[in-house]
């Protein structure tokens, strides 16, 4: 078999196809990192690894041609080859078969000691090398699992949105006015003006709905914070969502049924990355529980965690609420002095915002934020003043409202968090390939 | 017919509904804005527009509900209602049907004189005005068909991808080692450290492949330079593509099966879109023509334009290049001097590298760049002193050389050329939602 895309002259097979299942077939090539090296003298073995899987080559002395057993006599640890060879079952072999190699090429000889011990499990004290040395210990098929679920993760989000009528919209990064103030923004000059990366696609999104009336996009943006809690990278994407003519109920179904469709899609194409990450995914029915802000203050002091009833959730807060959940389930009706400018209020409360955040279980805490958004061009206004916004940091945002906005709402769900939660990992900066964080910038 | 996620209490039908197949129905509610105002005193025709169409609503003074009546009289061009009503067949009105309204809900009053004229042809005079309220111009139906088919050739993209056995990557953007040099980059501080937006993925996308043998990704990319061609935009997306494993030719094929299963999913799905932007489509034919750089330099001045032959195209030599074909085709064979040092040289010549440009037909030029990369470290290592890099500048990335790299190709094609291409605009700022130029930084 063939690989799309891939030079037949290199490799046509893939390492997990050296199997009993293939006894026999007298020819194929496979390509990949030479793992482990077994020199019984007469007798090598070699375990290969491409990012499918691995396989053994067997080679003895006397039965290999002679170039064949001089080159794997030379070769290193991580070391990238191509190997021609027949497929033999063999019962004694972990793997059920083994490759007797006819031809081997070297591509790339690696230097000796290789920087991280792939073999050995990771534990906390290792972790500053992994991501000293990330370029390398992404080779680590616990960390490519990871990686490709997360990519499953993004495509079923994707089909989702798109089976159900919205539109991807791409929205920009440099910002020369404020999106909603806040959080720390990092700062740069565009072509003579003070800019900053923007720490969310809001405004954008909003404005998108003028053009298409349902949108989506995984979206980057970055927050300066210096925090150091799991839940925080300094640079992340978020699947963000807005629709016009709907309500905070409308997000919260769009939310339950996203959040199924991706497990369940997941469950069914990404049974090998979550075996290789030891997790079990377990679907939740719908709808997914709702608690107030109110009781769910309550209940984190049920819990015995600390908390004052006017503040938002603290880490230890949302992580003590987040264990006692084991499916997702809603906060809703935050108040209105701890959210963005831009939410609705209750009609019957002004002090309640019309907001709810999705919560993941077991421990993982805040996944997304959306609601309700003010649609009206003098509410909005007042509630720019009332935050001690400048309204000329406004001038385009207010303009759209003035010029005639539809009711509407939405959400943005932390891309990475949500891989973290479904990948089972004790950190969000594992579910990214290069993370940045105030100590990581290298890679 | 509800929509999905949007609310029943303010639209269950989009405006393009209101047709004459669904006469009789007594009771839709559509929701948009207010797009022509008739007043013909005891009669009103009101044309209500949403995202997906437009439709008609008439009013008689004595056949409407009194408020209906008054509401109806209140209302600006742009503001946003939701009206209930009845379909009713009438081959007097262009559109076939109208609607007779029993209830209007105003949602949002729009402010008089809307600064854009949206039933106005734009003509190159008012590009100013067109970026300058893009919140506003954006509800342009010609303008909002280009976003459409943005998004469905970005689905179309990845779905062409995930079917291949790529797997999406998600790389950094903000640097703080060199990415490859040359074009201007923004700079930011990072927690402290100097750090650069990146102008290009190149380096992480090649070091995905430890993790993924296939990767492809639509990622931002920034350059700070203060180009005015209609080719250039400073914020925008490359679709990344990078296999190991592969050659220049591989990554041919890769880009010839790309553009044409976009352009086919264009040309089926997105047919409502193409005509609003009176594009028609062609679909190639594979293998597209191939140049080498010296065979396309020389038709440049067969085709009467200057051109100094060690110099790469400038836009002129471009333009006139690309209209003399009426399909994509690839510049292959570039010289050294001209391209990356990342770039593998041709074995037979060591001043020609083994790399390709695809252009696009029609004056709209280059696509995208690619071809097969240095692999082996003391090569890379050669290269980057050559074009006068600091060594230490690459440590991360020469590091994973050293241990182990396979054979590898890429490309990166430009995601909003190849929107403005297939769209047919005269720049690519067209081809963004909200463009960043060093003209326009705002909205």
């Amino acid at each position: 078999m063939m690989i799309y895309a891939v030079s037949p002259d290199w490799r046509t097979h893939n390492c997990c196809e050296v199997n009993s299942e293939n006894d026999g077939i007298d020819e194929v090539l496979i390509g990949g990192w030479v793992q482990q090296i077994r020199d019984k003298g007469r007798l090598i073995f070699l375990t290969i690894r491409d990012p499918k899987g691995i396989c053994q080559v067997t080679l003895h002395e006397d039965r290999v041609p002679k170039d064949v057993w001089q080159k794997s006599k030379t070769l290193s640890l991580e070391s990238v080859v191509s190997i021609k060879g027949a497929i033999k079952a063999d019962p004694r072999s972990k793997l059920g078969a083994e490759l007797i190699p006819s031809m081997i090429k070297i591509h790339s000889q690696a230097a000796l000691k290789f920087p991280i011990d792939l073999t050995k499990k990771k534990t906390q004290m290792e972790i500053d090398t992994i991501f000293r040395y990330r370029e390398l210990s992404i080779r680590d098929p616990e960390i490519s699992a990871t990686m490709e679920l997360k990519s499953i993760i993004a495509s079923a989000a994707r089909e989702f949105f798109r089976k159900k009528g919205f539109f991807e919209i791409f929205t920009p990064f440099i910002l020369t006015a404020s999106t909603e103030g806040g959080a720390e923004m990092f700062s740069l000059d565009y072509f003579g003006h003070p800019a900053v990366l923007a720490q969310s696609c809001q405004f954008y999104k909003q404005a998108a709905l003028a053009c298409h009336e349902k949108v989506f996009g995984i979206i980057p943006s970055w927050r300066a914070e210096k925090s150091h809690t799991p839940k925080h990278i300094n640079e992340f994407h978020q699947i963000e969502n807005e629709i016009a003519f709907a309500t905070d109920q409308e997000i919260m179904q769009v939310q339950e049924d996203l959040i199924v469709y991706i497990l369940e899609k997941a469950a069914k194409t990404a049974s090998s990355q979550l075996e290789r990450l030891h997790r079990k995914l377990s679907i939740p029915s719908k709808p997914f529980k709702h608690l107030t802000f109110v009781e769910a203050k309550k209940k984190v002091r049920d819990l015995g965690v600390e908390s004052d009833p006017d503040e938002d959730f603290g880490s230890p807060e949302e992580t003590a609420l987040s264990e006692a959940f084991s499916d997702p389930f809603f906060i809703t009706d935050f108040p209105t002095h701890l959210r963005g400018m831009y939410y609705a209020s209750n009609p019957q409360d002004p002090n309640i915002t019309r907001s709810l955040d999705l919560m993941a279980p077991e421990g993982f805490g805040e996944l997304s934020s959306g609601g309700q958004r003010v649609s009206d061009f003098k509410t909005l206004k007042k509630r720019i003043k009332q935050q001690d916004f400048d309204l000329d940091e406004f001038e385009w945002y207010l303009r759209m409202f003035k010029y005639g906005m539809p009711p509407h709402a939405g959400f943005g769900l932390g891309f990475e968090r949500l891989v973290r939660w479904i990948a089972n990992l004790p950190h969000v900066r594992e579910a990214s390939m290069f993370p940045r964080t105030p100590e990581i910038y290298q890679p």
